[in-house]
């Protein structure tokens, strides 16, 4: 297979995650890594096998297919414009930005784009045999969902301001999942928020602990549950429930070992985190912008999915101050 | 152990179960069993070596020391009170009562009764063992709980019209439940509901389908999830989240066969109903009332439980009627 | 349904798990208690509602339908036959008697004799429905078993001399297993052994951890597992495997609950001993027993398996001695 | 970290597991492909940026610091001969050659050198933490194993005359295992054997259904299950037991996903095949083969393994032979 160049931007922590698939991807080759500190663009860069550059060097290289947008959330946007005006195919870390209003005010640029958008849960090989189950009719008609997203440990509270807050931050994946699987879009919110983990987040206005119900049109019921702190691990979870039956995805366990004493039976942990947890779909989900760098496959989660989100992020943060429910 | 005589008001559904146990129950025997229907009430005694008898009849024997109210949910609180007013330990099937007013009016009457109220639940082994998981501080500090209630099929719609709704007949375990786990009492909650399983129920004016959420005045939260036909059987669990971990109360299998073929692994479904799900329930609960009987214990549920319970259960009708959570 | 009257001959550890279900059996009334403690049986046949009795009396009461033959190995057989001679149906525990020429002997004088020998594996549920799986064709061809069997704990050094050893005391019921499932009589046994767990065992002659290979003239392979000290509970497991897949039926736990934590999964202990793992086993053993009393069923385990079990527990003794395999 | 040339030698099935890996190690670079079927060669050199070399080129390169011997099984040795003298590490499939003499014969040779023999069980994450388990004192002192091994479908009968048989193809690795787990030599040997798979495997004077008990001097015991056809995937499992406790290592599922429906639970297959199943293990054999290149450990499995692996293979097959245990 041919391989297509593409440049990393953002060398941080996703950046290394996706540099890092993208340069073992057999459809693509990493060309260009581009990061304001030049010692972590070279130095990555090198681990890659390809070289330090700027944006507009990167975006200026005609043999440049594709970009991946790692940069810092509130770049997301500049950068992926930027990309998508040099006729790139893009890849795009999630949320493509905190401000819903600049979103959709760029949003018509991104007509006929070729946008990925990195929810990767939706890559997810349990998650997607889960939906397999469900597509499958495995269990009758889908009639309401549960979502579990417990982070293993809280951010530090300097990460909170510029997060977006729970809402935008975090539960966005759920939001996604929940519109992924639910087949309609929800047309009522509401939300339920604590500050349990840590009193500074709460001092900095936001929330540590939350449980969102989503109604759709046609009755479906869904409720997300999210902490910023499980002690015990990165918790993922789904569970389906259909008029035949449910289906449900689980946690991964570090390994198969169990160990049997007069104390009862004792288990590896859980998966501690996102980068082992979903190792796979990144992977997967990096396979997919390959296929669409190809023009092997349309985007599977696009601008108008980040949109979506992002309203419904917005009006749980909205349920949650006024403390009704919000209908959309 | 010596025996004590107790009488079963009521031998239907609930009453045989409670019959029999009682039958079989070393510290009680059963002496008498109530039924307006004659014949019942003789077969009944014959096959538990009881007779049948009125319930005055019953009541007015100074040898028998507690009655089993086990009759129709409407006349749950007549046949209480009446035993009360004679005198004796009583055990009554839940609801107390399904009008509040009622309920509350009566109060007074119970003060200093030797009174247990029939939350099945709080006496099953695996809710036990996760409460003493809590309460031993495995998970830490509890913060939030996750309850699954979910009926295996949807009552005949001729239930529904006298069943007090799906909150009052069904979430109204879920609720004492929680109670029970959360050591506060929830102050607000918002219930959203759908009716998916049968049409005819929401044509009688109840919902079928729902999810409530509740809050307590320190924060943690609590999702309660029900169906009234889950099409896989009986999905009794619980989930409850705390600072240093989690701990959970999973189905009971029918047994613990698995088949492993090409398909994939296969094993026996959950049980079926509540019959076989709570078996080792309802006896641990007839043991707890012949504590009672005897002196040797304190009713571990009461009157208050079943007030406090019909509190939660007429907020999450009212939320579901104005679409608002509701503040206690 | 009629109740026809049974008689216990000894009140010890197994006369206690047989009394009591017998007392609470409806197709069966207790009506004497026999043992050669007067005060034993006294205080048994109180808290059973039955009257002691000496075996005669038992015996020559024509109302006693049926026996169950509790005493001590080296007299089950004579109890045994003084019943059959009776008349009267019998239950007895396993093993008949751990002399084969004395089984061999009078294996005459059952023939057409309503006996119930107490292999009580046959009839846990676990274990039928894995039965059940492999008769249904789930695993296609059987072609191998697995039987797991671990004692929780040594028994007393005392035990050994007249227990008959590992093999005819305990891995007995194991070969049972095995005859009842392969549905073909093995022809090779081969066994390995140690004593590993109480040098004082060794002194006595003999082992306590053993792996037994059987093999059937079809080609069949069956490996026994054995341990008289688990260190976590009562072990009790089967594996089948056949040409399309396989089948198993695990262990039972005390509870469904999990607790997960930093350090990982961790849930309740398998059940710690055969009174309480095998509990549903010994009440539907007695049903079946019952349905032969009441003439409903032909006995699904009688003496000719005992004969069959015991001549495997000599091939393995044999084979441990000889350090060879025993061909049958 | 410097990457240090490796020479492919065979590119055949094995040779494309380890190829993969090597190309993808970050201490080697993988510089030549070697293969006598020239197009096979070129084609995988191609693929993970190499070059096709013969033999002799790939061992003169004084660039080249370690072999990986994936040729036919009767190559094996006089590849890793030839790499030995060529001064260079090897890592070298199992087993070295099926003839003990040989084997026996060129251990002079090997004193010293760099060789890392691919059991690559020893690697597998299950079982390293399984391992990790015992020898943390997680069971107490180790007292019996239970090895499971079964292959999802039976070789081509092709392929069986010169496998060396179901016990030095197959169960060697169970063998190697069984070493490394059990802390002493196995000095009795006992296997029973079947073809019920595949009937021309019979004809071909091999077996394809085994049941082997080893025993070390300490008296501890261990049973290898071997089938040619599981019907259900590649079941690999181990059960060691101990004084205080058991500990396993269980299957690996395809997904997560659970299944509840009228007709019970129903999860996915587990893994299929060696390349699934073992796919960490093979990444982590050759990254301890890149620590021994650099220098940085001395090999964890070396041809004394497969010397001991092989004796008591041809212990296993002369114990069928001869129907007797064997002694070593």
């Amino acid at each position: 297979m041919e391989r297509i160049d593409v440049a990393l931007i953002g060398a941080g922590r996703m950046g290394q995650v996706h540099g890092g698939n993208a340069a073992a991807q057999p459809g693509m080759r990493l060309k260009y890594v581009v990061d304001p500190r030049a010692d972590v663009a070279a130095e990555r860069a090198a681990q890659w096998g390809a070289q330090p550059a700027t944006l507009e060097q990167a975006l200026a290289d005609p043999a440049v297919g594709g970009v991946l947008v790692c940069s810092s959330t509130d770049q997301h946007l500049a950068h992926a414009l930027a990309a998508v005006r040099a006729g790139k195919a893009v890849f795009c870390e999630k949320p493509i930005d905190l401000d819903l209003g600049k979103v959709r005010a760029a949003q018509p640029e991104f007509a006929g784009a070729r946008f990925v958008l990195g929810f990767n849960r939706r890559f997810d090989p349990h998650f997607r045999a889960l939906k397999a189950r469900v597509d499958a009719g495995d269990i009758g008609r889908l009639e309401s969902l549960q979502l579990v997203n417990h982070d293993p440990a809280a951010p530090p509270p300097g990460f909170i301001p510029t997060s977006g807050g729970l809402f935008k931050d975090f539960t966005i994946h759920d939001l996604d999942l929940a519109r992924w699987l639910l087949g309609e879009e929800p047309c009522e919110v509401f939300a339920m928020a604590s500050c349990l983990v840590d009193p500074e987040i709460g001092r900095l206005g936001d929330v540590d602990t939350a449980r969102t119900v989503l109604k759709t049109p046609g009755g479906r019921l869904c409720v997300i549950s999210n902490t910023r702190r499980s002690g015990y691990g990165y918790d993922q979870r789904i569970e389906a429930f259909g008029s035949a039956g449910m289906a449900c995805a689980g946690n991964v366990h570090g390994d198969t070992t169990l160990a049997l004493t007069g104390h009862g039976i004792a288990g590896a942990p859980i998966r501690p985190d996102f980068q082992t947890r979903y190792r796979d779909a990144y992977r997967a989900q990096l396979d997919h912008f390959a296929d669409v760098l190809h023009g092997r496959a349309a985007p599977a989660v696009g601008y108008a999915d980040g949109v979506a989100a992002l309203v419904l992020a917005e009006a749980c943060q909205q349920s949650v101050r006024s403390g009704a429910p919000v209908h959309l």
